[in-house]
């Protein structure tokens, strides 16, 4: 239609305006989201193949080894795809070599995050009294899903794949409503019930058997970035919690400092400063007023 | 790859280990999200079939048939999966007939479904200022969503369907933010606005015109599961909201309390102690100061 | 199956006898919301086209050619059903050709939306010391996709397009978890930290560079709907955030309030009146006690 | 683009003149080939369920009672559909019921349409010696999908389904190179092998124990239509071929003539007269030279 | 697995050793089958497009409107990749020019073309006594669908455009058992009925009128062609076909002759000598034998 | 509806009494047609990876290992299953073991396949005066895809894989009207032009540099299986074509017979006796008979 091609001409100028500024488009693709979903989906059933029509040890072979395949293919094509974007100057066979030495490290770790998971999904269990199966955390918690990205895309984060971890737990959150940083480190056995809402930032670091509710925030002071961005990147801004520590629904954990071990926090606290190992953090409730209601507020 | 093989027998040796201990692997398939997903769809399609070209009488009945045997077949295969998996032991005939039991004992309550959910619609345009149409409210409002598959999940639910019921509220939880365990028993007219956050347990009883916003909690107190396990899976542990209660956004209504009929309840209020009927319950709100910025904090 | 049948004729009465009252059913279709979502997908494409294989101008012309024509055709299609669905006395051709105005109305926004865009996703990048470039803001920021869907949206609701706005900005409602209703007005610069659970009323206006974290509330004070129908259409409910505010997590803002510029809103607070501008709103935080555990609460 | 607006203008009127002399286009619409391909497809797992993990009677029924439904309920929505194409005037609740009445007719000939089908799978079985199950037959012969289709064609043509059974032909015809009109008789125990190439006009009469190879052509001798139409519409025009009679590729058999019983016809044969029973009928080969070769044709 | 490392290795060095002898995988990518079969979907859909729900002028222009866009836009992009694959010298500018240049051609061709098909379908109702209807014509014959991807396909042909017109007629060919080179010439109301093993070949010239059965070949004679390369590239090899000839089932003309107008050549004739004009082509059948079974052969 | 749950026992029923007799329905899947597609679609990538962006060494290996384990991974599931079926009382071990074996033993021959189809598709360049380059041959040619396909089941057809060969070869007799049993053996610079309507039997041995056009047939002479049921599965019944043969379209060679080398076969020939080699093989054409048309026939 006659618009149409104006608005185009127009339209395209204005990425020329902008480009020169700070270069949006850049001239080489990254990976889509999409590809990083179907991703997940393929870690998934990598670690808890369960779908198949049999499960003797022979057809769990077949299962894994699929899985396996489908994700370390599509990682590498991704793999690829974010180092060439980050380093435009790398030869391709750089990236791909640096693309295959992602894929060993994880692969190298992938017993070992299954068994956290496996104490990740017993967790869930214990620590709600309404699941009847730990088959029903690993299919219906949305936590469980959460932790399960989250522990591959943490192994990558911390080897220095660009981008790619961010995407794999953005998608994670948009399914599950829980945020977590790929670069938290998180102990073993650890749980979210609910979820929604929960956030954790990128330095944060949790032991082992800590459990957390629905809007759990384990944030960081606001920091002005522009004066300090070198160090911000490495520098711890966000809470330690040690094990054993229950936090309840609501709670704000705030800044560099220590919720010592075997602590329980109760839901709406807000806390900026380190809480001693063994405590009991209660919140003084807001008073409520009840009164006869007289059907206008 | 090298260090595919290798990999693949180290990791096929983790299941067995772990096989021993809680055989994680069952020998027979679950039914998969995805297939609980498109039940969702096509349960919505059978409550609100209003999509195609023409809704004349004739070919309303075309489309309602066709929603119904797509969803009650995907049902049966799912519940036939759910059945045999939980009773391995069990005949294959017998599991299909306790499969079409659960198609026969929902089919016969999907007009009282679908004559509650209008009602529930209906109380989502009342409830809502910015609402133009009660068409807005079913298309656009993920309450209504998580109430459609909340009302369906509770029924089989309370028959005692193994799994699917938790799948199907868990898929609900992941589109709106909206967690409703489907063991609820929730009466007319009800609804949530935005909803994201919110959690309702699964002893939770809510009576009739019950109005929620977003981010409010219907919970337990923290029981320990392990002494009690037989217990708390009868005992009520949620509370009991009455007829005509509205609980505004971020409240937090704790155990087996009874909220008391034609009260209001504030934002972000805190209770663990049963309301008496007809109440206003306001919070204190935590004071705030206002000062003059000074460009730090 | 024996049920079947009868349920299927008590199932279709059920709508006879509730059609009289408030003809659910129109006899027109409405848009489906995965049109509506396809509509999303082509716009992010449109906006963000970086995802081909080469990025020179030549190419970025055929790319945003693509986009932009997907992205209209399937607008035409769901502006017409919408228009005639609302109205179902006009002629198709009026329907057809109000369509494209909205298609010609929106094509003269699409520059002044992508600056608006670029600009936001620089405040993303600028306000978050966790974001390495502005890529992983445009890819990752769940943020950016919800703010981009709206300004599309809200250009659409001024024009009085029915219900497809709303559409849309619930399919980002359920993708982030940030639920913005398509008739507020936002500023340049604009960003969301995390997002999940925040809300933006119908009425809200806020300025230039202005961020919010997780769980954000700016909404309306409750009224009653019946008395007030037409009243409250036109009304402003809420609130007015003015240039350079930052609100943190939880905070709860109500009513048509304003919120001077250059102010800073602590997390959690609990604002129903105006703030004057260059200040600092510290929440009172509630205290919290605590005390060396005895392993029950 | 420029082009384009002038362009649609242009194309549309061209609609406009052309409707005037035969309105290709009609105001409702058809069925479309993808939906009757579903249709075949749900049909070979109707009478072929073996894809499913197992066939015990129990789970027969379901992937059975699954696979009719799918079918039916695609045949009733084209059904419906073709019936109010075919005549615009009938009310919409008799184009329902007269689509049932289809269906109900389909259902009770299925059990007899599958004993036919199994009894073609064995005649191929028999007929080739290079097939080495009756599985391999159902799963790879051409001629096994193109029979299902034609029974099921067949059964609805000749109750006056309109246009639907055609379309399902020319699926078969598209995927087989085999062509068979749903008009023709077709006995028990019939295999094609190769099957590329035969046609099967729509007043053919194919007796039992029938075997055509590949390039059969049972064709009427040319008719000029015009002056002649509703004659030629009911007069038989294509031959008979009794029982037993085997037919080698490429013979062309024209008119409405008799192949008499137990007869077999070689190859390439080009015949417009009846033949009796028990012949053995065979071409004299064209005479063919063979010389050294001198590398020019 | 162990063997899967050394074959990539070896597998990968064969590429090598190949590539040097006559690259077979060039640097760019060429359209895909796949890309190029939506291609004749949406062709399809542009010049039928009666599948939407009601065909008012209105909706008719959106339809239209929406299947031109998708097809220029599919074309758009395999043309830019195949225009580049040919030339890899030409600037990424210069390129999509030239791809724009065949949309344009084509789209002034639009309106020819569709009323050309308008007389195919017509000449193929009138033609063949089984057909009920020119919608049947449309949707159920395969000529049809090989003659509309042809019209176009041989208009990109004429121009120039590189590879893609040999992939449109191939997906036809494979979908129709029906082959025709794009460089065909074909007049108006042609028809070609069930046509599974028609080859018309590169030079043919047809004229108006004429209709074709199964089987046909318009071939041309052996040339070898190392020694000719660019002389056959030009030079006409195939028949030409005058108006008003009919040429039944399995006939075979080769070379460059003509078949004079209104000549009607019986089935399985083999010509390769011109016919004069208003000629009756019979071929003298070869003897058949006919004898009493013995059961023997 | 009524007739629905008579209309299933009936047919169950029929699944009974007809089981007795063969069992059609094993307890087992088989694997589907739409795998074994998926199979196809991934050899071909796998041989001919020319569609990805670039195709430097580095992208080459990427592409090629992400296909192969793609086709792998489908094959041996696919294998997995059919050597089940085929001896159930083999153990699931056994089973897995030997579908491995099956792609050891293809991953050995992948090099060496690759090599021939690259000599196939010169051939078909070499071969076909319209070619314009052996990518067109590639992308075009229904012939190099049938032989793709043929080279891969033929190596699985000889080490025994039961029924996947014959699955693959009629896949792509659907899509090409080119129909080889996996028997065959082929030589190098084997190729097809246009192909449709080729037969090629199961004991056919073909040389090198042989060429075919379409409808050709190489086939057995008839012969009752029931008599000689284990002496056919060996004996060869099909022809032996030496090299540099070229046979044009439509002729048939019949039976264990010899076509000597450096041969040519003129089109529609019918042979039955071997040919020695350096010959020239004419048919004498039946006559024509050409005279003036009087307009009825």
């Amino acid at each position: 239609m006659d618009y149409t091609e104006s608005f185009l001409e127009e339209y395209l100028e204005s990425f020329d305006r902008l480009k020169r500024k700070d270069r949006l488009q850049s001239s080489l693709p990254l990976p889509t989201m999409s590809e990083i979903k179907n991703l997940t989906v393929s870690l998934m059933a990598l670690f808890f193949p369960g779908q198949r029509e049999t499960m003797d040890k022979a057809v769990l072979k077949l299962a894994v080894s699929e899985s396996y395949h489908k994700a370390s293919s599509i990682l590498m094509d991704a793999a690829f795809k974010a180092i060439r974007y980050e380093s435009p100057d790398k030869s391709q066979d750089l990236c791909l070599e640096e693309a295959e030495g992602y894929i060993k490290h994880l692969t190298a770790k992938l017993p070992e995050i299954r068994r956290l998971l496996k104490l990740d999904a017993e967790a869930g269990f214990d620590g709600d009294p309404a699941a009847r199966s730990v088959h029903e955390v690993i299919l219906c918690y949305p936590a469980l899903h959460a932790i399960t990205v989250h522990r591959v895309a943490h192994e990558l984060f911390r080897e220095g794949l660009p981008i790619i971890p961010r995407m794999m737990n953005e998608i994670a959150h948009s399914q599950t409503g829980i945020d977590i940083h790929p670069g938290a480190e998180i102990g073993e056995s650890f749980f979210i019930d609910h979820g929604t809402g929960v956030v954790i930032g990128e330095t944060t670091v949790i032991g082992k058997h800590v459990k957390l509710y629905q809007g759990v925030t384990l944030g960081a002071l606001s920091i002005p970035k522009k004066d300090t961005l070198s160090e911000t990147e490495t520098k711890k801004r966000h809470p330690t919690i040690e094990d054993n520590v229950t936090i309840y629904a609501g709670s704000t954990i705030l800044g560099d400092i220590t919720i010592g071990h075997d602590t329980i926090i109760a839901s709406n606290a807000w806390i900026k400063d380190s809480i001693p190992a063994e405590s009991m953090v209660i919140t003084a409730r807001p008073e409520i007023k009840v009164r006869p209601i007289r059907r206008e507020e």
